[in-house]
C-alpha cells in the first residue's frame, strides 16, 4: 500500500512543471483575456490551455481517475467529490496576477481519495518553488523540509488573507469588518500573495503565521490543505470546527491558537458551495 | 556636469548589495527582535547595522554628504531636506517582512542635491532584483529597462497599498473607507507587498498600475519616487496637485488617468510630517 499512489504523485510533479513552462512563456507573448463572471475573475487562454494539458495527460495514464478543474467547471462539468481517485485541479492560482505579471502565479494539483487529500503539489511557477506534500510525509519545498512558524502570540504574527472576487456589498463589508478586527487585535500586519495555494505554502513556509478566506473554490486549496497540515500546520472552518474544502471557507495555521485567535474575529459568511446540486459556474 | 554624480551612484549601488548580503546573512542566523514605537514596527539589530554600514562608508569617501538614515531619525538625529547632496537610507524596508521571512526586503538609497532626487537605488534582496534609476537616464531592473504599464482603465488595474503600522482608529478608519472605495470602482485587485520600495519598483515594473499610502516615511520613497517617474509614471500628493517626500503622503501611478482617479477615492489624512521641528521619532 505505501507506494499505492507514487507514481500517481510523480506525474502531478511532472505535470505541473510542464504546465509552469506553459505559464511562463504565455508571460512573454501577448495575453488575450476574457472575461469571467467579473472584470475581476480572469481566464486566459492559457488556463484552459494548462488544465487540458494537465487533464488529458493524467488520463492517458490514469484513465479510471476522476477530475474536479476550475475551467471544466466553469465550463459545466459537476463539481462532486466522491471516493474515487479524483485529481482537483487550479490550472492557474492567481489569474488577476498572472494578467499583471504579478510575481505569485502557481499551478495547483491536489488528488484524493475516499475523500481524503493523498498528495499536494502547488508549483509557484515565477519564483521556480515546488511544494510538495504527500500525506503522513511531510511537506516540502524543492525538496527541503517545510516547517510552520512556533509563534503562539497573535500579536506577533502575520495573517495572510484576499479581498476576494465578489464586489457584493453584503461579503466586501464582511470582509472588511473581519479583516479590520484581525489587524486590530493588533498583529504585526496583513498580507496577501494573491493566490489561494500561495497564500497556504507562506503558512507551510512560516512567512505567515496565519491564511483565511471566504470565497475560495477546492481546487484553490486541496493541494494546499495537505502541505500545510504535512507541515505542521492546521486547517479549521471560518467558524471553528472541521474544514470542509467544498464550502468555500477556510482558515489554515501554524496551530490551534492562532485559528482559533484570528476564528474570534471573523465575520464569517456562506457562498453557495462548490457543490451544490444546481449551482452555476461563478 | 553629466557624470558629477556617478560615482556617488555606483558606490550606492554596491553599498546597497552589501547591506542586502548583509541582511540574507542575518536572515540565517537568530533574529534579535526590539520593539520600537509599537509592536508593528520593528527594529532589528540588522536594521542599525546596516544603516552603519552604509553611512559609514559613503562618509569616507564623500566627507561633505549629509544624511536622512530611518534609524538615525530614530536615534534623534534631524530629518531635514537641505540643498546640499544628501543621502536618504533606508537600511531594511519591510523590517516585518524581514522578521518573518516574507520574500520582499529592500534596501532602499535615495540621493538628492537641491531638494531633488538625483539617483534612487532599491535593492529588493530576496528576489536579488537591483532596481536603479538616474534623473533623466531611465530606470532598470537589473540592467533591463523598466517601464510602467500603459493601462488607462482603472477596472482593468491592480492598485498596491498598505495597513501601515499605525492602529490608531481615526487613521485605521480612513485607511480601511478609502481601500473599500478603491477595490469597489471595481478593480481587478488590491495588493500589497508590504515594503513601499518593492511597492513603487511593482508600478515602475508594470506588475500594478498604482501605489498610494499614507504614513510613509521619506527613506521609504526617496528611491522608488525617481524610479517610478524614470520609468514613465507619475507621482502626487493623495489629496491631488505636487508630492511632497516630507509630508508622507503619496500616489505612485503608471499615469496621470489613474492616479487622479485614485485620488477622487481617498480620504485623505495628514499625520506628522517628516520634518516637522518637534516631532518625535515615530
Amino acid at each position: 500500500m505505501t507506494d499505492l499512489w507514487q507514481n500517481s504523485m510523480d506525474h502531478a510533479v511532472a505535470a505541473a512543471r510542464r504546465a509552469g513552462q506553459v505559464v511562463q512563456q504565455a508571460l512573454q507573448d501577448d495575453r488575450k483575456v476574457m472575461t469571467k463572471s467579473s472584470s475581476v475573475d480572469l481566464v486566459t487562454q492559457t488556463d484552459q490551455r494548462v488544465e487540458q494539458l494537465i487533464i488529458q495527460s493524467v488520463k492517458e495514464k490514469f484513465p479510471t481517475h476522476r477530475f474536479i478543474g476550475e475551467e471544466s467547471v466553469a465550463a459545466g462539468e459537476p463539481c462532486v467529490l466522491t471516493d474515487d481517485p479524483t485529481w482537483i485541479i487550479d490550472p492557474i492560482d492567481g489569474t488577476t496576477n498572472f494578467v499583471h505579471a504579478f510575481p505569485f502565479v502557481a499551478v495547483s494539483i491536489g488528488f484524493s481519495v475516499n475523500k481524503q487529500v493523498e498528495f499536494g503539489v502547488v508549483y509557484s511557477c515565477l519564483e521556480d518553488k515546488m511544494f510538495t506534500a504527500r500525506r503522513g510525509r511531510g511537506a516540502f519545498c524543492n525538496g527541503e523540509p517545510l516547517q510552520v512558524s512556533h509563534q503562539t502570540d497573535i500579536k506577533q504574527s502575520i495573517i495572510a488573507t484576499e479581498f476576494g472576487s465578489s464586489r457584493d456589498p453584503e461579503a466586501v463589508d464582511k470582509i472588511f469588518s473581519s479583516l479590520r478586527n484581525v489587524l486590530c487585535i493588533p498583529i504585526h500586519g496583513v498580507r496577501g500573495a494573491g493566490t489561494a495555494a500561495v497564500n497556504m505554502c507562506l503558512v507551510a513556509s512560516g512567512c505567515v503565521e496565519a491564511y483565511y478566506e471566504t470565497g475560495i473554490h477546492v481546487w484553490d486549496v486541496a493541494a494546499g490543505s495537505l502541505i500545510v497540515s504535512e507541515a505542521g500546520g492546521v486547517l479549521m472552518d471560518t467558524e471553528g470546527g472541521e474544514v470542509d474544502l467544498m464550502s468555500r471557507r477556510i482558515v489554515a495555521a501554524n496551530n490551534r491558537t492562532i485559528a482559533e485567535r484570528i476564528i474570534r474575529e471573523i465575520d464569517p459568511f456562506s457562498p453557495t458551495r462548490d457543490d451544490a446540486p444546481s449551482k452555476s459556474s461563478q
